[in-house]
């Protein structure tokens, strides 16, 4: 029987071994500077962190410690997003029962000193972030442990934080909205026939076909997310070489939906934990 | 850091990503009812039987655990020969230096306790062990747990156990030998060039090519265990088209050199624990 933090830890082992993920690493794919086993060291590495979560410790000192271990290998951010996305639910079924109210209930009881640790985690790996509006700036994630007394002056918890980049990136909405996606996600994988890690390819093209993928729009542009959003659902409507050849050009722009694969790891973390898939 | 029981379940993890491993499930090749997510579960199952040696653990205690752990996906024995092999190596790492001398150390305090703990582990799963010599059938493995007051009547300890097999199962005359193809395979993962998991594949090969896999022997005789070893060798000699040509053969007889992946990732473990090497 596993627990919360090792279903979590599969949850990223079986979301990077799904292929095609159109953008992303997977068993079929390394891209430059980023390989597969940089993924298997990163979701090891994250274990201590997994395991503070599901035992009660707060959410952000838990996550900070999991993106530490994650970054113990040469590939650099691997999984952070997954890692931020999971936290509070891994958190909620060291608890008790994984339903998006108890989920919920996590993320409204996070305090200053989580929004503290989010911070201190920025210090462990390059993440990719946009440039924060004006008034904002002391609080630009850029800056790592360096906002933390710009946090407890305006007394922000990570909840509040998350809310204010709710509208521009995917992991803070699902923070905000209840884990709503993660959670209509992992029904669709538990509903599905075959392997899981088939099933959770399957379930990240349909999720990279109903919204623009937020990684990409802070790389690429809203425009480009849009684009990819779209010929998501045209690979997906024309079929297997389709999605292969949608990989490919993802690939050669240099353009990898990772806010969609974290959404994808999270959905599993929920399908394994929750509704006790076997593997 | 990692600490030594995550090197442990990564160096599993990279064994079953390297490719071409001919013969066994990697990352470009499933078997039938045999697929790469059952060695990742059987990887991150492992987990609490791997921390427990690395604590102190008794050798058989936390191999059994591990077994129980790993047989939790239903792949049925994906790493029960890797995690025997590893068990008293992570042990010794957790204890300081892990050299050949401090692991022969460890076989050599193991009891009789530990042997029935090893008898219980094949409660947990099913694992290839051919008949016995008839004096020997009290002992036979796969009485599982049942053997135990056998075990207890003839005062035999796990090392007592593992020199009757050393001289027809690989991994027993690992622990009897001091881990001596273990610690060479590991000299070679370390000053090899390139990505880990190719390095693993490569050893793999050298391994196969050098002696005949024991698991091949118990499944089909030794003379296939003696032919395959040849094909490796000229597989090597001949190049990556030859490799491939090889694994798709072995694959399509049902030989799978299960006892060189267990080396292997054993070998994984030490060059990752004993020399540092980054992922």
């Amino acid at each position: 029987m596993r627990t919360a933090a090792q279903n979590a830890e599969l949850a990223l082992l079986i979301e990077v071994a799904g292929t095609p993920k159109p953008g992303n690493v997977d068993r079929e794919r390394d891209l430059p500077g980023l390989r597969f086993e940089h993924f298997l060291a990163g979701a090891v590495g994250a274990q201590g962190g997994l395991r503070a979560a599901e035992r009660g410790e707060r959410v952000g000192a838990a996550f900070e410690r999991a993106v530490e271990g994650m970054a113990d290998q040469r590939g650099g951010n691997t999984q952070f997003g997954a890692l931020l996305l999971s936290m509070p639910l891994v958190r909620t079924a060291g608890e008790g029962e994984l339903t998006p109210e108890a989920a919920a209930g996590t993320v409204a009881a996070t305090t200053v000193e989580d929004a503290v640790d989010f911070y201190r985690a920025f210090d462990h790996v390059d993440v990719r972030a946009g440039d924060p509006p004006e008034e904002m700036e002391p609080l630009d994630v850029r800056r790592g442990s360096d906002a933390a007394e710009a946090i407890r002056t305006r007394g922000l918890t990570l909840a509040d934080l998350m809310e204010r980049s709710a509208d521009r990136d995917g992991i803070a909405r699902e923070w905000t909205d209840g884990f709503e996606q993660t959670f209509e996600a992992a029904d669709r994988i538990a509903a599905l026939d075959g392997p899981l890690p088939a099933r959770a390819a399957e379930t990240f093209l349909w999720l990279l076909a109903h919204e623009p993928d937020t990684h990409v729009a802070k790389k690429h542009g809203e425009s480009t997310a849009r684009s990819v959003m779209v010929r998501a659902q045209e690979a997906r409507e024309g079929g297997p070489d389709h999605v292969r050849a949608f990989a490919d050009s993802l690939v050669e722009s240099g353009i990898n939906p990772g806010t969609t694969a974290d959404v994808t790891a999270g959905a599993l973390f929920v399908a394994l934990e929750r509704d006790g898939l076997e593997v």
